[in-house]
C-alpha cells in the first residue's frame, strides 16, 4: 500500500510574516510532520496549491479533482483550509475505488499547541481503514461530508443533524 | 459512542528530573493532547499506572486486563510503553466485543519533535474504525500484536515476516 | 529589586484565529514566559495595551510614558511591537533615573520557532545590568533607538550607520 | 565584538533514548538557539566535551580552562551541567579580562517547556554587558559563583546568604 498526501494549502501551512504582519501559506507540513512520526508506510506528498480555503475558485477544485483522479494510488490524503472543506470533498464524490481523506488544522502547524500533528495522525490511519469513498478526519472524528459542516461560531465541525 | 483512554505509563508520559538528573514516568498527557486537538467525542482518561513498560510484572498486567475487561466501553486506547506492548497486547486478546488499541511514542511528549500526538491521532481513529480485537497504532500503521515486534535498534515496530 | 514588565501587544502577543482567517493580538505572554524559565526576580506584569505597533497612536504612546513614568519601579521592560519600537523608545527618552528596555518578536511566541522567549531573557538581563536610560533588546543585542532602525527587509534591527 | 560559546554537555542537551530507556548527552543546542532568534552578533560555538556535569572530572575541568584561556575572544558563554556548574565557574576565576558566562538549564532544550532558550538569551547579553570575570546567568539573575550554589530540592540557583 502506497500513500499519497496532495497539499492545497490552508491554516495548517500557515505562517506569519512580521514584515507584512500577516500570516501567509507556507510550505507544506505533512511530509515533515510524517517523517517525525517516524511513519513506516511508503508515502509521497505533493503540493498542488497554496490557497487560503476562503479563497480556492471552481478551477483549483477542477486541479485537485485531475490529481486525485488521475494518481495511481487508492489511498489518499488532502490537507486544505477548514472553511470550504466540504466544498472540495463534495466535488470528490465521484470518484469511485479510492478512499479519500480530507484533513487540515485550525492553527497552523508551526504553532505550539496546533491540532495539526493530531489530525495528520488521524487521517494516516482514516486513509488505511476506510472503505472507498471521501471522508473528512478532523476533531478526532470522521465526518461525511454529505452530512457534515464546520460550525465557524465554534471552530470545529459537527454532525448537520446536531 | 465513548472512548475510554486508560493510561500506564512509558515514555510517552517521561519528564526528566534534574534533580535526579534522569527521566522518570509523569503525569499521563493523552488526556490534554485529546484537548488541545479539540476533539469532540466523549472520552475519558483513567491513569492505571505508572510504569516504564521494561518493569512492568504480571501483577500489573492483570490490572490492566481487569479494568479492560470490567469497563462498560466498547471502544479502548492504552498508552503504554513501548518494549513490552505486545506482551500486553497478547494478554488481551481473550476479550470480546472491544475493540482494543494500544499506542504509545519514542520520544517523550514533552519533546518538540515527539511522536507522540501524532500516534494518539491513530490510536483514536482505530479505535472508532476497527473491528473488535487488540491493535497497535504506531509509525504511522496498524499492526497485529500476534505478527508484529518492536525492532529495537531501528526504534520501530515491523512485522514478524518483514 | 523589583522588575516590572509592561506589555502593549505586538507580534510576541499574536494569535491565530482560524475563524476569522487572521492573526490577532492574544493574552499577553511575557508573564508565562518567565514563570517556565524558572525566573526568581520579584517582577510583576502589567497590560496597558494590545495593540499592533502599526496601529499605535499618540495618545497610545501618552498612556506607556504615563505607566512608565508613574510606577514607582525602577528597571522596567516593555513588550511592544517591533515596526513602531523605535518610535516609542524616543518618546520615553525624557525619563530619569529607570533603565528600560523595550524588547518584542518578529514571531509570535505560541510559534515553534520564535525568537520570542529568548528575546524575553535578553531583555531581562539588560533591564538589570543596563544603566539607566531607554534602551531595546532584540537579535541578540542591544541597541539604542536613537542610533538603530528596524531593517523591514531582512526583519531584523541594525545601526543607523551600518 | 565576537562572541564564543563553548559546549560541555549538560541537561540543555540532553536527548531521551528509548531504545536504551534512558537520555544522553545529544548534539549541542546552543548554535540553533542562537539562530533560530536571529542573533545578529558574530558568535561561534565549539564543542569540548559531552558530560553531565555530575560525571565531570578534574580533567575535564582542565580542557575547559585551557580552551576558555587560549581562544582569542573576549566574550565568553559556557553551556554546562548545572550540578557542578559552580565548581568550574570558581576553576575560571584566574583568568583576566575575559567576561566569561556559564548558563544551562534545568530541562532539556527539546522540552516544549525548558528554560534553555529564556536562559541562553540571558547569557548572550551578559556576555556583552557584564565587566570581565566570571558570572552565572540562570534562573532570570546572574550569580556570582564564589556567592551562590544551586539548591536543588527547589531546582534554582540562589544566594549563598539566601
Amino acid at each position: 500500500m502506497k500513500l499519497k498526501i496532495f497539499t492545497t494549502g490552508g491554516t495548517i501551512d500557515k505562517i506569519y510574516f512580521d514584515k507584512k504582519s500577516q500570516y501567509e501559506v507556507g510550505d507544506p507540513q505533512a511530509g515533515s510532520v510524517l517523517e517525525r512520526a517516524n511513519v513506516v508506510l511508503d508515502f509521497e506528498v505533493e503540493s498542488i496549491l497554496r490557497q487560503d480555503s476562503l479563497d480556492m475558485t471552481a478551477e483549483d477544485r477542477r486541479l485537485i479533482l485531475k490529481a486525485v483522479e488521475s494518481c495511481p494510488e487508492k489511498h489518499i490524503i488532502i490537507t486544505h483550509g477548514t472553511d470550504t472543506m466540504i466544498d472540495t470533498a463534495t466535488g470528490l464524490g465521484k470518484i469511485a475505488g479510492k478512499t479519500i481523506v480530507l484533513t487540515g488544522s485550525m492553527y497552523p502547524a508551526r504553532f505550539h499547541e496546533s491540532d495539526a500533528v493530531f489530525n495528520l495522525g488521524c487521517a494516516v490511519i482514516a486513509a488505511q481503514t476506510l472503505p472507498p469513498g471521501v471522508h473528512i478526519a478532523i476533531n478526532g472524528r470522521i465526518f461525511d461530508p454529505k452530512h457534515s459542516r464546520k460550525n465557524v461560531e465554534m471552530n470545529r465541525f459537527e454532525d448537520l443533524d446536531a
